[in-house]
């Protein structure tokens, strides 16, 4: 798969309207620890709370143009489920979610309040299709993967050609990498608009199926990862690690302590919420900070929904004494 | 005390370069539950964590014009003395920051980290007040006070005055009220920018000090607050009081209740961190609703210094497990 410069700006008008352009924040404290530029582009301020609303937001409104579909349908206890409900009730479709049924309320919640209905399942990835498959069957919705794809990685792609519209001279680009698709896409629209940036993924230590399908060549799956980067738990796919070989795509690793680290700090500094998934690329320019001395580099916040139950528990039982 | 449009304008240029230009940002979601439009202030995003950076860099600049002074000093163990740390450094001068010495050690070293040096003392007034003024007598170092003083207050005013440049017709802006600086240079702002703008001071009713004392128009101190709200503990200042009460300013309170409320969605919604001082208007807002409804309305987020520890200590054991 490839993307040339004119596809991805047409999918960026195609969706235009359906997100937000994020903004591009900095912060001084990593400026001055990696002694570079650091230019964070805020996905966790994206419709939903993440990038995936892009990728979502143009596979629904192609398949709407193409087929006439207006009811869709995914599997999913994360972001790509938020973010198909609200794409679809955007473009004025239906979405039926499918959702294990130890999901957080927090998600559950979030997907009805964007107008979509959910069917519940067991948690194993066989019942999740099973019942997905059974969804489709009985109602004809239209299946959006979330991320092996070609509307999905080209929908995510357009979150870097907005980085690289406002800063034409980055040397690098960092995003997270679970299944690929904002990896993939990051990818292809650094080559199609500006060749000269590098391209780098980062994964937790603790599930870097993409580092090891990277250094093998050949794909393997990701088995029972044991990371905090609930994102990235999910294995690479096979479309994006098609494009992440044909680009010698280098991926960085980061240990769960690192994660955490990165995270408590854009926190402390740059006062904004994100995710464990989303830390991971900040604490992968932490750790290689000579790597990005002198540079300038764009880091994906890919997004910022996170439980912060416990601290708001916390703050409860302190009004109440 | 009054300042005109000019003096605001002087008073921007004189401390351009030592403060952000913090961003406005929007929020769907409270858009709807109001009906009507929100803008938020993000002074979260200023320099040292809040709004104090204006008034203690307008401060420290003319002092330092007018008299030379490049030695400062204050007590505080809030946001008050970073601000100074910081701006005292920027501007090529020195702090000597009275903190007590139970202060939360994150406070203690973002005080340390902008090259201030700390005198500690006991968490009373008095030994606060009576510390600050031997290292006064004992080093020259010129006092900036927190919030009740003409150069303090003509710095915070600099914000509404950064609000009502980029939206000239604001229908109110609400600020919080603790001593009440960041209030009367709001109110001042609009008066001389803006007169059409109503401006409203927002506060715990468990330290409705401002509250009480503009109904019955004399200065009443405030005895004891139990609020989580630790940056509006203080009394409201004697200049401050007269200036809200010669432009009869309007106070809203909140419920502890209402505070955690609002701050939660703040962080679940718009994904920024602020602290529990900065959620007071939000859930003013809130509260009062209608009030604001068909409206524009400008809130000045004030800070997002918050102790988050609770939160990765239990992200930590997460790991660990």
């Amino acid at each position: 798969m490839t993307l040339n410069k004119e596809e991805i700006l047409n999918t960026r008008k195609r969706i235009e309207g359906h997100i937000h352009n994020t903004p591009v924040l900095h912060c001084q404290y990593f400026d001055d620890f990696i002694q570079g530029k650091l230019l964070f582009k805020c996905e966790n301020f994206q419709k939903t709370g993440s990038f995936k609303m892009r990728g979502a937001s143009n596979a629904v409104i192609k398949s709407s143009e193409a087929r006439g579909a207006n009811l869709f349908t995914t599997h999913s206890s994360g972001n790509h489920g938020q973010a198909l409900a609200a794409a679809a009730h955007r473009a004025g479709a239906k979405a039926i979610i499918v959702m294990p049924k130890n999901a957080p309320k927090v998600k559950i919640d979030a997907v009805k309040s964007y107008g979509a209905k959910i069917v519940f399942c067991n948690s194993t990835t066989a019942d999740r299709e099973k019942t997905c498959n059974r969804v489709i069957q009985q109602t004809g919705a239209v299946f959006i993967p979330p991320y092996d794809a070609h509307d999905i990685i080209e929908g995510q792609a357009t979150c870097a050609a907005e980085i690289l519209k406002g800063y034409t001279n980055l040397d690098y680009i960092l995003t997270p990498v679970g299944g690929g698709g904002l990896l993939a896409g990051t990818k292809l629209a650094a080559s199609a608009i500006n060749p000269s940036t590098i391209v780098i993924g980062c994964e937790p230590q603790n599930a870097d199926d993409a580092f090891q399908s990277m250094q093998k060549g050949v794909l393997i799956p990701q088995n029972s990862p044991n990371t905090i980067a609930d994102g990235l738990r999910t294995s690479l796919g096979e479309l994006n690690f098609k494009v992440l070989t044909e680009n010698k795509t280098k991926i960085l690793r980061v240990t769960e302590q690192e994660i955490l680290m990165a995270m408590q700090i854009v926190y402390e500094r740059m006062k904004i919420v994100i995710e464990p998934s989303c830390a991971v690329p900040v604490a992968a320019v932490m750790k290689n900070k000579f790597m990005f001395t002198g540079k300038k580099t764009g880091i994906i916040l890919s997004g910022g929904n996170v439980d912060l139950k416990v601290f708001f528990e916390d703050l409860k039982l302190k009004i109440q004494h």
